[in-house]
């Protein structure tokens, strides 16, 4: 097959444009948190997009100063504030939102994403990886990694702190996952040079093209008590390339991005001998990469 | 703690020099490709090279034409010809060499690599992840994937497009490995844009990252029989940042670094609360990452 017939048969298989919103949510004003990222979802619709990301805990902010707190900027799913707002933005403007809320389940919290379509609640999704302080206010995700079918394509979510682990990615794509959206708000990470691509945005690149995933990474941008957050959203191609160049490191911004999921499916198969899924060797990986059996780990 | 004792700690327990041979081999001059291995190994080993990586396949070249080339081309292993050879340079130069060899056993072929030192051999690693025309050589690798007990501490091996598979740095930082020496033989990579770094960098450094891993790519550079390689040999450190930049595209070269492996270990440790291999949510992963009951992939 020659590249001109691939790209006439890719033409012919129809992209989807997506949406990474960067903004910058303040810790403790809920009302206006959701008011921003409504305006940013109107003008991302309005550009195009189908599907629109959001960062991390973006109702509520991320920096907690305690229990108390936390609980209080917290909201059930999908009965809530901001997933019923978004619920009707997703139902106004036609498009996919998927956007970081503190979950509230009675006396426990989870970081949480939510997934709203234009026929209203989808899904949700609870973090697996807790990072630093978040041990303090948090319990673990206990919905494991799913993916939800949608007219576009085969969508899971997952947030920051679960992009350090290969794993989580290689399930996604084993179950057929063509698009990763996560709401994250990433922080430095030592040894950072001046100049160079985020470490976030390595992760993201390297899991996007070893499994054919797309990804979509919407971050957060300001400082939040003390916390620097690193802005740099990215949205990747299933090769593995950047489809929207790293964002600003401080500045609200919305990234764009056309996502063919026949270039994404056919991008998996890298020469005539290999389909990089295919060629892994489940016949000697161990049960040390995990085998469900195992207490979580709080 | 603070980083000014982290410093002083780290810089009491003493740092390891490597090397990363950056070589041209020619397919089917094995004396001459093993002349030069050798040459580069005294040079690598007299500006204080403790361990030195050789490219992938490096004494018989990489594009064979039929079987019976690449059977004339291989070698017994640790009785064949590189390995001796090698040893020699190892117990001569007091080093660790790290080298690619087409392995012969009877009538089959293994994509190999090498381990000797100055007691001399150590021990071989048999790729496990065939690319392309491999499969028309090569039997897929049956020695899973050992680590190596030296004076500096946990080395393994693993080769070119084993690095395309997060389990196989998994399993090696979970056996407890330090150093991961990697000869490869690195082909271009679609959608590659100018001046960006090459894909299997940004492999490279995000396998690091996510493991606390260091790495040390090796690979070849030229055209053999239409088959560009891309040079860009890289070390890369336990927290993912290169310790010596990408080499060149084209030309022979050696990369230096110098690994302090109590920093290694260190890096594992991200916040108060997170330990990368540690926070693992091996509770939920699935048995679809690999159980070892499946027949090998040929």
């Amino acid at each position: 097959m020659s590249t001109s017939q691939s790209t006439n048969e890719t033409q012919e298989f129809p992209s989807i444009t997506v949406a990474a919103v960067q903004m910058e949510p303040r810790v403790g004003c809920k009302a206006e948190n959701l008011e921003v990222s409504l305006r940013l979802i109107a003008e991302a619709a309005s550009a195009g997009a189908q599907i629109v990301v959001l960062p991390e805990l973006v109702s509520s902010g991320y920096v907690f100063s305690s229990r108390e707190e936390a609980f209080e900027l917290a909201e059930s799913v999908p009965a809530g504030f901001s997933t019923q707002a978004w619920e009707d933005a997703a139902r106004q403007h036609n498009v996919y939102i998927i956007g970081g809320v503190a979950e509230r389940v009675c006396h426990k919290l989870y970081n949480a994403a939510v997934m709203v379509g234009p026929e209203g609640y989808v899904g949700t999704y609870r973090k697996l990886h807790l990072w630093g302080d978040e041990h303090l206010y948090f319990e673990v995700g206990d919905f494991g990694l799913p993916v939800f079918h949608t007219p576009f394509g085969r969508l899971a979510m997952i947030i920051c702190y679960d992009g350090w682990f290969p794993e989580v990615y290689r399930l996604l794509a084993m179950q057929g996952a063509d698009i990763v959206c996560m709401p994250t708000n990433w922080v430095p990470m030592p040894g950072q040079g001046n100049g160079a691509m985020i470490m976030a945005n390595t992760l993201a690149m390297a899991n996007a093209h070893v499994n054919g995933l797309n990804i979509i990474c919407a971050n957060r941008v300001g400082t939040e008590r003390g916390q620097l957050f690193v802005g740099n959203s990215i949205i990747v191609g299933a090769d593995g390339w950047p489809l929207a160049a790293p964002g600003s490191a401080d500045r609200q911004q919305i990234l764009y991005a056309d996502i063919n999921l026949k270039a994404s499916r056919q991008s998996r198969h890298l020469t005539t001998f290999n389909t990089v899924l295919r060629d892994r060797r489940t016949d000697i990986y161990d049960p040390m990469l995990g085998t469900g059996w195992q207490l979580p780990r709080y």
